[in-house]
């Protein structure tokens, strides 16, 4: 994403034996089936052989999201669907509504102003998801339908909060609102339960390297109908390489009208042929398990959780505050060199206050463990203050209810 | 890229035994040790340990692009490049000078077109380079300066035929026009030599599935000074995912300001690893005696090939014609199924005419003589009219000059 | 297997671009499917997960060796599963008959010898199987049953000479004798028909590195009841890691002895897999084309086959003479050197007189010419006599037949 | 190795999210590096290219043995060097001394005896190492040197017991016994020092799949001059897949005398650069820290340790008691089902009372304390009484220690 890097403090500078715990909120940890379906040559993206995977991971990608609508793949990172979701069916100078609820929210705004929109921002204390109610009532107020938009991050990584997309459609439709309503799932889908068309969402962004379990590389996008009209009827702004125009093409013939990344796609349609033989159920119940024992964990210690609305946690990553007066990435840095695991940083207005536990994607329960124990001799090693026993609640709870 | 696909008209319908000769002109044949390299898990983006994998990256490919300029690595296919070479740069209204030297400038003439350039265009038959002093008039006679870049195809992948950079460059020397020069090196860099800083290029566009030898996903661009200032001086295209502002800082940090496809850069640190070891200069010899063997068999086959000036030969492919009243859609399509190869098809204005042998990135003389065998046996097999001996010659050659 | 290797003198001192062509009878190439399955981690071997592994690889050897036999699988190389052979039911002073058909029947002699067994030897010139009429006469004068076991080598991968084995079985029963048949079936296993039940052989020893398309590591057993009984029976030598009773056991559960080679074992499922998939008949209709257009091949270079009867000629490689006064290995030295090809050598008497082309297991057909394509050149490059046209004229034959 | 295994009574049903905890002692966890580097296609075993490799193998198992002697590598899992210990300088009728220190040391004394060895067998309890004074004793009441050789387990796998090889030779050198030193290592190699010419060992017995990193498949001996000597002078039992002599030639010219496991070796190569790199001190310090770890855990769970004498700890893996009248069995059935771990099961007369935690090869601290959890929620979730703490000790001392 946008935001600068972490500069290079801390370096591994001894070797370091078995593998690493990468409890990042993406890139998440690959199957090693997905690793395998990679491992094959290149094919000719032009010939049969091709077609029948194009339209596989189209096929796959509509189970994930739910939708019957089109789906676009790019290869991108997650902020080129971004660009693609503004892109096609936006003009410079027309209005969006955006809910500031953390720091992704914060880039796609800025995004936005680059592109020439007008934003609209509801500020939060990025404790929170998005406030429906509030939303609605810019909506309602909006008579004129200046409003072309509404943008929404479904699960706010910088914060692990979610915003229950259902809740602001149902603001939009009590507005009697023909906003389209645009979701960054970046990081929820394949963790929690994900509805594009039930919900009415209109443009769905989302990635290869979270719950979905491929590495960096894909994007994606799910495209309504009224959104591809909206695209068709022209008057957004300047496009080629994120045009909607020949996914449609795309989602009939499997063939991409550039070079598709052939190798990631392999390895995308494995990664959901795995969620598809676990079930998508059983993933949500597995993520929101983990989530539940990383919370647990974090109230033993004494942490504050940086999401302060139980009804918003999310099921893929956990951001944990620490004392005030402490650097929760001298924790991060002392957790990479003593025990070999990655978390997640403080992003923008957060920076150095959290740390942030992923637990999204192929993660067994032992490797949760395993991820916590590396957190608590953290604490322990880093002098931050905190209660023992954290993982003993955690694994009270596993040891019960896994 | 941006043509239609072929339909899927012919069908591997039986199980295939054995490696699939991939002879498209991209994506090439990946190394061992460039799926071995990828066979890794990803790691965390903003870590220390992918900081090195940056920095080693960007360190690379200027030793290809052969600048001390800045690099910009895309997760995107070669087409993403284009556009960033056009939007940070040009602004709807600025005029550029194109030559049409077959179907690649021709979409990228369109993507510009569609961006709101003004396009003067230079046509050719598609069977030769871009005329460098006919470029060079247009320059001269332009004495506002109203063109603001020249864009150029270094290897048209459709034709086979080069454009010579370094002449386009000293035409507009003497025209003492301040255009920026834009070299699409996609199907060269790698295969010929290229000389980014020596021959005054502004802007290099290319990408991994070539000469690079990785799988399609990473695009590449190489900047010279005076373009980035061109960038930072305002006036041109809203942008933001191919804004190249942040590509300054990754270059030295090796971070990146969105989510790298880590383990395709793996890949290209391998492939260009590779290149190095093998030695440049035998690189670009070794392409060209592949492609000297491909003309010679062409030749005592007794058909045409589609470029008819031998100044202009590609290294990297070959496009050959069909005799008039025959298929090259139908002979691929016989070569595909009975010998297991996929050849290049013919693109636009000469679809249906050509076919195109792929010989660059990694391949052994064997494999080359192979491919030969199926053009060969394929020609008989559909009944295209052809003399033997093709394969003889190839061998006459390749026994004495290897 | 036991002679000496070559010496060294030859090294690749160069950097070489593309894929070896590996086209010595063995190690042969692994199809990526095979090498994906093996990029797996290892588990528990007393575990339910490998259980479910070990019955798969019992099952699958089933339907290759024709048989409702027992199964041996050992972490070995081929000349494992020979020693097994012999010491399950042979003691010291046991009289065995073999037919010295080439360098690999002298070596499974010379461990026979080696065994304490007493060996009766019927010579051939190497140039063609074992005569089944003459193996017949000696067991037929065997009044006394002193003969224990029949061995013989289907394959002779070091002449490229096959034994009818049902001819043998037939001449064993015209002289209802009760010897155990054994065969050495390493090189011709999924290169031709074989009927371990059908033909009433005892003990077929085979390899995981021929036409099982698997990495060398692995060697195979199948066993008749008959031979079964008289292992149990006792009086044979002493043995314990080459023991057969824990196999009858291994059978069942598919749980070993002794730690398997697991990754091994995950790639000979696949590979078998793969075999059933393109269906054992059109495998050896695949082998049996190869080897003829191997055999144009030479015919049309002037060169002549080591085997000298039409009726044995192997599917799966072909030994070819050079003229009398040059060097086999030098020309193998030169293909290495300029055209990255490894081809077999020589063995024993025929050192240095005979390069063999492998033309087994997994292979495409352009492969298989490429590989024609190497010798043709090669056999120029190192100036040994010959006629052009010998890949040319299996391009008639393939372009024809295939 | 030879006892039978586990019914497959506990079968897992249902899909399992990310990686399995293999914490069995051996086969152990591959390093990416070695799966990487086993992801190659074969190579011509006679060719220069596999030369090189082959004398890499014997040059770096040579560092790890700790010997200038001569290195025996085999396609064979680790019962087959036991085998080629005893047949090169043994005939049947040949006295040996053997501690009975656990099941492995049970096994390797049934071979001798199946080969006709005289079998002199020292009990214990096992719950400790050979007793060196005691089997100093015998050799000293030996006055006619009828003992050939002395046989000891340097690490029990099944009893987590060492034995002190160092004080064995001391008791040998002060009997003046010329007796051979035979030592299993098969589960010390790279977890503690080992010295093969220091301690006067005679032949060491080691396998891939332990602390070396590697897939099951190979099997290694180091053989000192003494040995060698006796396996020249003839009198030893017929063998030939496990003759020692042309082992002489292999460590020269890296050729073997049967086709190598080339794969293997591969991974053989890499996974002693990687124990190189990391230092083998640093090695040893790493397994002792976990070791200690584990063993505080059981202490806080209030278990008690199969191994009984401090002095004798095992630095790869644990073995740990259950209370009387539990099943260790179905513990691990649950911790199987429940959270994908498998552990080591108790063997010969400890089957059911002990379970073994692997803490060998290529494992980070957070996968050791990952298993811990494992273990203490799977003593909750089977209900075997114990303790909560353990993984909190273990903590404790980890976050200290590391």
């Amino acid at each position: 994403m946008l935001q600068a890097p972490v500069e290079g403090s801390f370096v591994m500078s001894e070797f370091v034996s078995g593998r690493h715990f990468l409890n990042t909120p993406g890139p998440t940890n690959l199957p090693e089936r997905v690793v395998q379906a990679m491992s094959r040559h290149t094919i000719n993206h032009r010939g049969p052989e091709f077609g029948a995977v194009g339209r596989e991971a189209v096929s796959r990608l509509k189970t994930v999201f739910n939708t019957q609508g089109t789906i676009g793949i790019f290869p991108s990172s997650g902020t080129g669907a971004w660009e693609s979701a503004l892109v096609n069916v936006l003009a410079p100078g027309d209005r969006v509504l955006i809910s500031r609820t953390g720091q992704f929210s914060h880039l796609w705004e800025q995004m936005a102003t680059r592109f020439g929109l007008d934003v609209i921002a509801l500020d939060t204390d990025w404790r929170r998801g998005a406030d429906a109610t509030a939303m609605g009532d810019v909506l309602a107020e909006d008579r004129e339908h200046r409003i072309k938009a509404v943008l929404v991050v479904h699960s706010e990584t910088s914060t692990s909060c979610m915003t229950d997309i259902a809740a602001v459609r149902a603001a939009m439709n009590r507005a009697s609102h023909p906003a389209l309503l645009m979701v960054d799932a970046i990081s929820s889908l394949a963790c929690a339960p994900y509805e594009h068309d039930a919900w009415g969402v209109d443009v769905t962004v989302a990635g290869s390297q979270k719950g979905l379990m491929v590495p960096p590389g894909l994007s994606f996008l799910a495209i309504s109908d009224k959104a591809l009209a909206a695209a068709r009827a022209g008057g957004a702004s300047r496009r080629s390489y994120w045009d909607w125009e020949p996914l449609v093409k795309s989602n009939q013939t499997g063939f991409f009208p550039y070079t598709p990344a052939i190798t990631l796609l392999y390895g995308l349609n494995e990664a959901i042929a795995m969620l598809t033989e676990e079930g998508l159920p059983n993933v949500f119940a597995r993520h929101d398990r983990y989530a539940q024992a990383t919370r647990i964990a974090a109230q033993a210690w004494g942490l504050e959780l940086q999401c302060a609305d139980p009804a918003a946690y999310a099921p893929g990553v956990t951001a944990i505050r620490v004392p005030d007066g402490h650097s929760a990435d001298k924790l991060r840095g002392v957790i990479l060199d003593r025990f070999d695991m990655s978390l997640g940083n403080g992003l923008g207005r957060i920076e150095d206050k959290v740390f942030r536990i992923g637990h999204m994607g192929d993660l067994g329960v032992l490797s949760l463990t395993g991820a916590l124990t590396g957190v608590e001799m953290g604490l322990r090693a880093a002098g931050i203050p905190h209660k023992e026993g954290g993982v003993q609640a955690a694994m009270r709870f596993l040891a019960g209810a896994n």
